[in-house]
Parts: C-alpha cells; sequence; structure tokens
C-alpha cells in the first residue's frame, strides 16, 4: 500500500550548496564537542554534502568487559557522522532528527586501536535523507554498516498575524 | 557487553568454491521456480560467490493500489537474492535461514517498469553471513536498500552409534 | 544531533475518526484484492485504527525450497498489516507509504499452516507512524516481528489559479 | 530460501537457571560501571531471565545541540540491557555479541529527566535471542523501541590432547 515518492533533490539543487560558509569539519568539532560525540571523543575529518568522515580512539571506558568497542558506542559514533551528513545538506534553518537507525555488527574494534567511519548519503530528499556509514579498523576490516533515516525540518515559517 | 567476533573466512576458504560444479543462473532459477520467488518472477541473472543479480518485471498483480511495486514485493526480491548469495558460498550440505532484514524504501517503482536487483556480501563468517541488495529502476534511480543476516548451518554430522 | 519531535496526536484526534464510515475487514479486502496482498491470499480480519488484524495460508507457492514460508511472503504479510493500521489513522485524502521496516525472523511457519498477523501502533504522529506487526502460528509460537516507518502525506491542497 | 529454524528452548530449559546464584542488579552493576554503560550512568534495577530494567538520567554531556538525548545515548542504553537479558539466559561458561539492532526513534528524552528502560525477550534460541527494549520518559511517553539479535557462543570444550 505505497504511494508514489519522487522527493529527491536534483543534484544541482540549491540545499547542497545552502550553508554558506561551507561547515569545516573545525566548526563541527566544536559545535559537538560540549555533547556526547565530545564525551565519547568522536574527532570528525572531513565534512562535505556527500561525505562525512570522522575518527574515534577505543579507550577503555567505552569498551565492554570484553575490552572491546561497546555497540552502543558504534552506534553513537555513526548516528553523529550521519546526522552531520544530513546537516550539510539542509536548507538554512531546517533542522533534522533521526527517526531511525539500523546496524549490523560484523567484527570487534579493540581497546586502544582507532577507528575511522565514513558517512555516504542513500537517499537526499525534501523530506527524509538515509545516510550509511562504514566502521573500520585501521587494518581496514569493516566492523559495522549503520544506515539511518534523519527527518528533514524546514525553518518554520514566520507565524501570520 | 559484546565479545570478540572474528569469524571471517580467510578469501581464500574452500567455501566460496565448495558448490562444485559452480550454481549457474539457470540451475537456481530452476530451483526457485515453483516457490514463492517465482510466483514473483524473479529472474536470477548473475550467480557469483561475491555478487548475486536478478530482475523483477512490475506487474500489476505485484502492486500497490498507487500502482507501484508493493514493498512486500520489494523485500521479497531482495531477500531472494542475498539467500542465494549466502547459498553460493555455504559448504556442501550447509544451509541458510535469514533471521533479520532491514530495508529502507527510497523511490517508488512504477507498473510495467523492470528492476534490477543486486547483492553483495558486508560480511562472509563462519555462523552469519551478511549481504545487502540494492534495487535500481531502469533509469538508474535507487529504489531500495535491503540488508540481511543469514544464519548458516552446517550439514549435521552423522549420529553416533 | 537530534531536535526535539513531539508530533504525536492526541488520544481523541480527529484523524482517527476521519475515515468516516470507518473501513471494515471486507472493503478493504476489496481494495487490495487486485493487488500483491491478494496474490498471496492476505485476508483481512479486524481493521481499527489501534489494531490490525490478518491472516495467511502458507500456500506450497509462498514457501522456500524447504516447503515453509518464504521470508518475502512474512515481511509482505506485515507490511500489509501495517500500512492499512496507518491508513485506519489518516486525515480524509491522505496517504502513506513505508519509507523503512526490519523484521526479525524468529520460527518457521510450515506449508499448509496459517498465520495470523497483529498489527499495533508504535507510535501515531502528524508525520511518521510506526506500526509493529507480531506474525504467529496457530500453535501461538511467535514467527516474526517485523516494525515498520509509515509516511504520513496530507492531501494536496487545490492547486491555486 | 529459508530452512526451518526450530532452536527456543524449553520454558522449562536449564539455561535460564544456570547464572547461580543469580546476578543482582548490583553485581551487574559492578561488572559494567568502569566501562560504556558506566561512562553513560545507565542504572540496572532489575535482572530476571525475563525482563531487565534500568535507568538513565539525560545529562546535558549525553545529550545533543538541541538539549535532547542523543540517539546515540538511547541506543546504547537500549544494547546494554538487551545484552544483559541475554546473559541472564546464558549457559555457564557461555558468551554472548550484539550482531545486529534497529531502533525506532519517537519522542525527544529532553535534557534533566530520567528515562526508564524495560528489556523483555522475544526469543530465546540457542544459537540466538532477540530483546526489545522499550525506553519511557517519567511521563509515560515512548522515546524509542530497539529490538537486538544477540549470537549465544557457548563455552568452548577444553582442547583435545
Amino acid at each position: 500500500m505505497n504511494s508514489p515518492r519522487d522527493d529527491s533533490k536534483s543534484p544541482s539543487g540549491s540545499a547542497a550548496t545552502a550553508p554558506a560558509p561551507a561547515l569545516t569539519p573545525a566548526m563541527v568539532q566544536q559545535v559537538i564537542a560540549p555533547h556526547l560525540p565530545g564525551l565519547l571523543g568522536v574527532e570528525i575529518v572531513e565534512t562535505t554534502p556527500d561525505r562525512v568522515v570522522g575518527r574515534l580512539r577505543v579507550r577503555p571506558e567505552l569498551c565492554t568487559v570484553g575490552r572491546i568497542l561497546h555497540g552502543g558506542g558504534i552506534m553513537a559514533f555513526a548516528d553523529t557522522l550521519g546526522a552531520v551528513g544530513t546537516f550539510m545538506n539542509m536548507p538554512p534553518g531546517g533542522t533534522t532528527t533521526t527517526i531511525e537507525s539500523s546496524t549490523k555488527f560484523l567484527a570487534a574494534a579493540p581497546e586502544g586501536t582507532v577507528l575511522t567511519g565514513e558517512s555516504v548519503p542513500l537517499h537526499k530528499g525534501r523530506t527524509t535523507m538515509v545516510w550509511q556509514t562504514s566502521i573500520r579498523r585501521e587494518d581496514g576490516r569493516l566492523c559495522a554498516v549503520v544506515s539511518q533515516t534523519q527527518l528533514v525540518m524546514e525553518a518554520r515559517s514566520a507565524p501570520k498575524a
């Protein structure tokens, strides 16, 4: 019982260029530092409308009893990157929220290692965006794949008199 | 509370070559014809241990009221390809079952069109495999991405006396 | 990077009563009969704004080689019920589409048995609804749990002159 | 292409009673304190084989820029409870790892509030268990539903000479 759904932005859509001047990794880092990504130690490395990259050091306090990164740490790392990616594509004044996320855990990330997460869009629509994040170990092994749906909320129009 | 999990097969593992002689698309087609994939009209195009491709014509009876492919049709198409992919990598006598699947629906597939689904492995382990299927329209637009986890069950050893 | 999201309808919201006169199971059955749910044999048993129930007979052509219901059949059955549930709560003229779905397969449904699916809402918002469907065998065993997010699209306003 | 899958434990299975003496909430709390759940502030309230309950205070450093709990915090909270639940049902010496998780975010959890998470099993099998966690606000509103699949790994038999 689906209905047609054709809300993709044209490749030349203005949305992708809207955040002008573009958000640099340092600017994003500053924004997230006081929040959960900062507590975990997420480092933002690259922020473009079609690719967001971050790093995370697997510190002992992020681990499980088995001294590997806790699944929650992996999901929080990915959620951060996918949300930043969505934000890089939003109209001025817009906001976004994750409405769902699904994760496959593929390999353990041992304590002391550094992970790299790369998030790319599967869909950029007016209403929703879908970003998929691949998290890899230093040896290139894929630890997890997370795909999340972001709701895009445009800036509210001024209240009518 | 995770525990280490390092069950990947080596790239040169014998598992990938186990089904000898290799299953051709025609052989797989014959096996699935009497079952749900046959009812839907799934056509198997390519069967290798690292890529399975299929096609599906969006016939009226596979659609929703809105004359686009029903979400269930998309998921059944993808599930078929991911299961075939797993089977292409299994030890002789082994079986597999889908234990979970998650789907993002990205664009409608209109009645009368032909979809192509491509399934690739994200993980090939001894206990589980994860396959991700991308379903595209003839115009190249991505309709859906489905990722599923398959449990791998080895052939049961002979009962002991 | 979430933002507040408080789009739930009040329990007494008019939306639930909007489709007047209410859609009976027979009316829904008639609508879906020419489409995928009809091809599969989904029978709609109960249609209320807070619970939708259906049945599905596991015919041989819905099965896998192993003579149990194909995973795609389970997902299509559930998708149908969740979409009907959303539709029961929509404003007049509105439409809905599944934007994502995730399934856990818990037990096999053998050929020849009859499954019952019950779908209930986890969330009824203005923008999205989330419905969860439990599919059980005649012996009460839970075969699968499917939760899906539906996008709610209001009726388009009349084109301006 | 599924195959039968009937690995449920009988209700009277010894597994549920295996961890003797039973793990109390205080014991679990002590185990997880040095790890990610401790960093987040997860408090374990109830630990039984069929229900695990925890609490989480939404401290500022767990939030997003919008001063609501970060999605990653919600997922980490739930992952902890589901893993504890699995552990409560495991044979002595066994371990578990989350192989996949899917989350629906339903309502924001504002800074300063206290959330309660309740995790219950959807499936207890010999190979996998599926736990579903509902996270609620103090006003009873459902914030998120997380369902995760745990792989169950039995204790390794002693190496043969």
